[in-house]
């Protein structure tokens, strides 16, 4: 058994781990990228909101009494919904690191599809509009990657056919 | 350097690799979920669907000219991309598992839409409107998981107050 609250701060602290590790992933793609200039701005803004995002959650699991400190610890173990998505960007292929990113909003998106539900059953409203406004961003990152997957694989084929260009990041 | 034809029989393999991961991660799914029927029905619709797109990704593979004893012999170290996304699935919480479900429906999707794009510049048209309804089917299954996750959020914090219950699957 668990109560309303409970469950709800499980989510959060998914979410918290989650945003840790798109900092850490969003970097990584940036500093590797160099012959994507479009991509690695849009990933270069969304890492701006990432950081904004990462707050927030923090914030919610303060106010709902658990010290960040606590949550850091938890994060050792990362959720294994965003350890599992993040993996995939390990690669440092291009094409397959949009697809991965494109996998990685849609998790947390997901997610925060269900903490807005448990937010709104745990009468906490404060948390439910952040992650209300956290879901758009994520939303937005996530077709924008999607749209643009099909121009990063022509770009990528293009450049891998040509000789002495380097395709993959 | 690599032919257009390399780049997308590499993605092909890819896709391959993931309908596999998916077939074993559906089925395990749908033998443990026990209270949420709904659910259960879709993730069967989806590995009946899962078969079909093995079969035919397999066709698509032996069409341009590779054995699929190579291809399965590929699986081995299953694709980055694919493997990342499906580790999520290992969580027996309903909640995780649909979010995780979710996110691996979209890294399909996100790689059917590379594979389109991939065939049409490589001229394999079959390969292309192959994938086109296989995306369909991908895109459906996700918005299915994105639309429901509220309820299943619901249900499981329902489950999960009552004493004697069991929310987890």
């Amino acid at each position: 058994m668990a109560t309303r609250t409970e469950n709800l701060m499980d989510w959060l602290r998914d979410a918290y781990a989650m945003e840790q590790q798109a900092e850490t992933m969003l970097k990584g793609q940036s500093s590797r990228l160099e012959h994507y200039p479009l991509l690695k701005a849009r990933i270069d803004q969304h890492l701006e909101e990432t950081l904004g995002q990462q707050a927030q959650v923090k914030a919610c699991i303060e106010r709902l009494g658990e010290s960040t400190s606590v949550a850091k610890e938890l994060l050792g173990k990362v959720a294994a919904v965003g350890q599992a998505a993040g993996g995939a960007l390990m690669t440092d292929e291009v094409v397959k690191g949009a697809v991965a990113s494109y996998a990685f909003e849609n998790t947390e998106a997901g997610l925060y599809t269900v903490i807005i539900e448990a937010a709104s059953i745990a009468g906490d409203l404060e948390t439910k509009q952040v992650c209300e406004a956290i879901l758009k961003e994520e939303l937005a990152m996530a077709q924008w990657l999607f749209e643009h997957l099909p121009a990063v694989t022509r770009a990528f084929m293009e450049r891998s056919e040509t000789p002495g260009e380097t395709a993959r990041r």
